[in-house]
């Protein structure tokens, strides 16, 4: 079966919502051992104001470390021009925007209407164009499959902003369950629309497991022909601006998932169990979700694949 | 959409898994509430030895309070043809025989080969159709994705099985997921080919949550038009007898997913909750799952079937 991509997000959408801060030196040993499991993209980091964020007052030492992985694309997030600048210089090769859908979200999370922030995207990409042509920018969709705050969002109005912040000149659209609160055949109806009206520059699907339906909305998702998939170690994570939202899909359970259904994912599964170990042990007293760590891997379940 | 069938079955497959004995009063309100919300097939006890499972004495007292409830179908487990004379006699609607798949589950499970398992049907169907006519037998394939035991189960190996159960004269055969084990393209395979070989004797789908895949596998089980699905308030249950498999799927979650996507469940979502609270005091100190109960409803989630 097909290959897929699975974008680590742990280390930033996790570490930024969990209250102490991970050490330098442990986020680097353990983003090491993400890429030793075989993950192929890791969100490292988020270029926000240290006062706000202190989890991620070392943005630039992880970037640049995590530049030092052969083979590794190294994404980072950015929420305004100011950020993007510190992360090209500190040479990611991916950068992510956050696009609020919810125009209330979007005031509560980074204090900007859709005017405003459409506007930072365009200068972002304006810096790229200019001094960076190497990074590829993908736009995520806040909030696209409903928000805590405005509660159900329209598809239109997805597919509107989605459309204003494409003619900025972004490489990818992703559509980001913010709330967790996407069903499957809300994913497969959008995902389906966004390939249709955005053709190569499709993203992928960044999803929580607020409501438990995070793995069902992957399946609805491989349905239409996702091929990308946000996960993070743990389930860390979750928008610290959306109250109760709050956990990423776990990326242990989505590869045993995928693995299990045949696909290839390329990573392995009991190192990357060791390195949610490393995680564990950096973090003592957090919560770690998943029920793989828990269950342990089924008996020769790949053969359930082809049986 | 289409309508479909939730049957609960927490208060035989759940109870039977907690040390301590719910009394029948509660039992017999919970069951109430949980008919009251919509719910309309509950299993509502195991006909075994008291000896062994003394959260199921009061099995007979049980099925004859559920009865006096109008519209509900009335369900009981049996893992014999003597549990299954008791049900019988009790006033069930619908009865449940499991057989299972592993060779080595059934002689944990319930000290039988397949042929001696097989046999047993073979009574129950006899004695229900000398006696009973009225009351409809499903056999459940226990552990068709995957034994905690004997590991990957292939496909083949359940349906000649299935198929000897059928000749039995049962009335539906559905698959359960006993070890929590099923992969979405592994419930789609052999849900199709349970269709394809048994036409309107195609039963629904047992699952559980293991490892976390679940709802994702109602939803593959709803692509290949499943329509009958078995869950669990708070998800208690499992089979006590195959270790580490734990936790049915969750009512409350399965129901908003179902509702969320557009579904008609018949279900009164906060009337499923009050159901809940009923079952969480009878049993102070036991673990409840499910994340709508936590999370609670997100706002006119209702409007995203058709965004």
């Amino acid at each position: 079966m097909s290959q897929l991509l699975i974008s680590e997000v742990a280390p930033r959408d996790g570490l930024q919502s969990i209250a102490s801060v991970m050490p330098t030196a442990d986020k680097c040993r353990w983003i090491q051992a993400l890429a030793e499991a075989g993950l192929k993209e890791i969100e490292v980091a988020s270029f926000v104001p240290a006062r706000l964020l202190p989890q991620m007052a070392d943005a630039r030492e992880v970037v640049q470390f995590a530049r030092g992985i052969a083979g590794l694309q190294v994404a980072a997030l950015a929420p305004n021009i100011k950020g993007a600048q510190a992360a090209f210089e500190a040479g990611v090769h991916k950068l992510t925007l956050p696009v609020s859908v919810s125009e209330a979200h979007s005031l509560a999370n980074v204090r900007k209407t859709h005017a405003q922030a459409i506007e930072e995207v365009r200068q972002v990409v304006a810096l790229r164009n200019a001094r960076y042509p190497a990074v590829a920018i993908e736009a995520g969709m806040s909030t696209a499959f409903g928000c805590t705050i405005s509660g159900a969002i329209g598809d239109d109005q997805v597919m509107r902003l989605a459309h204003a912040v494409a003619e900025c000149g972004v490489d990818e659209i992703g559509l980001s369950d913010t709330s967790g609160y996407a069903n499957p055949a809300q994913i497969r109806r959008l995902f389906r629309r966004l390939q249709q009206e955005f053709g190569g520059k499709a993203g992928g699907a960044h999803l929580h497991n607020t409501m438990g339906l995070g793995l069902a909305n992957v399946v609805a998702a491989l349905d239409v022909g996702v091929t990308t998939f946000d996960s993070s170690q743990g389930g860390i994570g979750g928008c610290p601006y959306a109250p109760g939202a709050s956990g990423n899909i776990v990326t242990e359970d989505l590869v045993f998932m995928l693995e299990a259904m045949g696909y290839d994912t390329g990573i392995d599964l009991d190192k990357l169990l060791a390195a949610r170990q490393i995680l564990a042990n950096a973090l003592p007293g957090e919560a770690l979700y998943g029920h793989t760590a828990a269950a342990g891997l089924p008996k020769n379940f790949r053969q359930a694949a082809s049986a």
